[in-house]
């Protein structure tokens, strides 16, 4: 029998892999990426390309104006992104780029798809270690969150379940890296710089945390950056 | 200090109440109505003129493509509306106007909105007495999404609450009108069925529940339906 899973793949690393990992598993994928008017547009071109590599049966970008309430910097014009952070002070505090229940919405859409299509698992790419400091992106989080699940859906009703799968919660970026590297995850295909130009920034704080995990897992990152940090140093 | 509060309006009656709950407790409205592709399209409109009636600050048409996953009869053209239920059969089973995780996704993006404009307060129109049965319209729902708002939220990570009110969710139908009519909420603005022409059908589950809530209340229903059940006499 056919498992279908719903993966989101945002078209960063961590998703990336995610997918890669719900595909070994054998799941039929049923990917969905979000267009919330996120500046750095870039991601999305890259979550085609990696929806392709894991033979999703069907790619759906969802379009969601979460941008128009404001208060994040990676929506709002008016608000820069953050640079040049030091490493260290990742995931001290909620950031600026932070945009306001964003996983919450991702996952409530996921939920809608994967009941429609009769899918048991959902797959998130979202990690807790070497992150951004995001309150949706704790393991407590997913935990209340399969909860509403399954008090929410006809299938929770006659006690079947809906999976929320974040096999990459507890990773550290570098494991992450291997794991990916371990699937040949297309990682040229992934983007994670907020600012979204031609070449990631090396500058904002999810540069840095990949460039980090990069260096760590002694890969190499197969991206290219405008400038890379002092210690970051390419083999 | 003003009091914010998101409050969800769908154009139907129990939303039309929890509005002007919301409004007679001293909140300065932020009303949001989702476009989701429903067949019963004048509940839209329904809700503009209820936004209105209780002063909202601002009113959101959020359009969101949850029907493009399927599933449902209230937005996929190929299923019909289940019509010419028994009274008595309403809630026994989930119909086949559920919309797979509706409340979950609308509560989610009300949540965002929340949050990006610093209102610490959600009014939503769930009812979980005279309902049709839908699983994510009950108290449980409602209290485990409560916790994901607490995990999930910047606000929440610094000890601040954005509060779910649902206050309309353990009234029967006709205590709602009761409320509503002491409130001098404008019934004649509001919309039930799920069939949605000129006149209401009358028929469906959403128009039977009306009815009897009516009926039960003692006053009468200011709009017009195309053919009324046996069992409601007009006064």
């Amino acid at each position: 029998m056919i498992k279908k899973a719903v993966c989101l793949i945002s078209g960063g690393l961590d998703s990336c892999v995610t997918a890669n990992i719900a595909k070994n598993k054998g799941f039929e994928i049923y990917a969905i990426t979000f267009d919330y008017g996120q500046k750095h547009r870039k991601e999305i071109n890259c979550a085609k390309k990696i929806a392709q590599s894991v033979d999703a049966k069907k790619h759906i970008i969802f379009k969601i104006n979460i941008n128009e309430f404001g208060g994040s910097s990676l929506t709002d014009e008016s608000l820069d992104t953050e640079l040049d952070h030091e490493l260290s002070d990742i995931g001290k505090e909620i950031p600026i780029t932070y945009v306001p229940g964003r996983n919450t919405v991702f996952l409530s859409i996921a939920l809608s798809y994967a009941e429609a299509i009769d899918a048991g698992s959902i797959f998130i790419g979202v990690t807790a270690t070497d992150y951004s400091g995001y309150p949706d992106c704790r393991p407590e989080f997913i935990k209340a969150f399969q909860k509403v699940v399954n008090i929410a859906t006809k299938k929770g009703v006659e006690g079947k379940i809906i999976k929320i799968n974040a096999p990459v919660l507890n990773l550290k970026k570098s494991d992450i890296i291997k794991k990916g590297k371990e699937l040949n995850a297309c990682f040229q295909n992934t983007w994670s710089c907020y600012v979204g130009e031609k070449k990631a920034c090396g500058r904002c704080d999810s540069c840095l945390l990949r460039l980090k995990g990069f260096k760590e897992s002694g890969f190499k990152d197969p991206i290219k950056y405008k400038k890379l940090p002092d210690w970051y140093i390419e083999k």
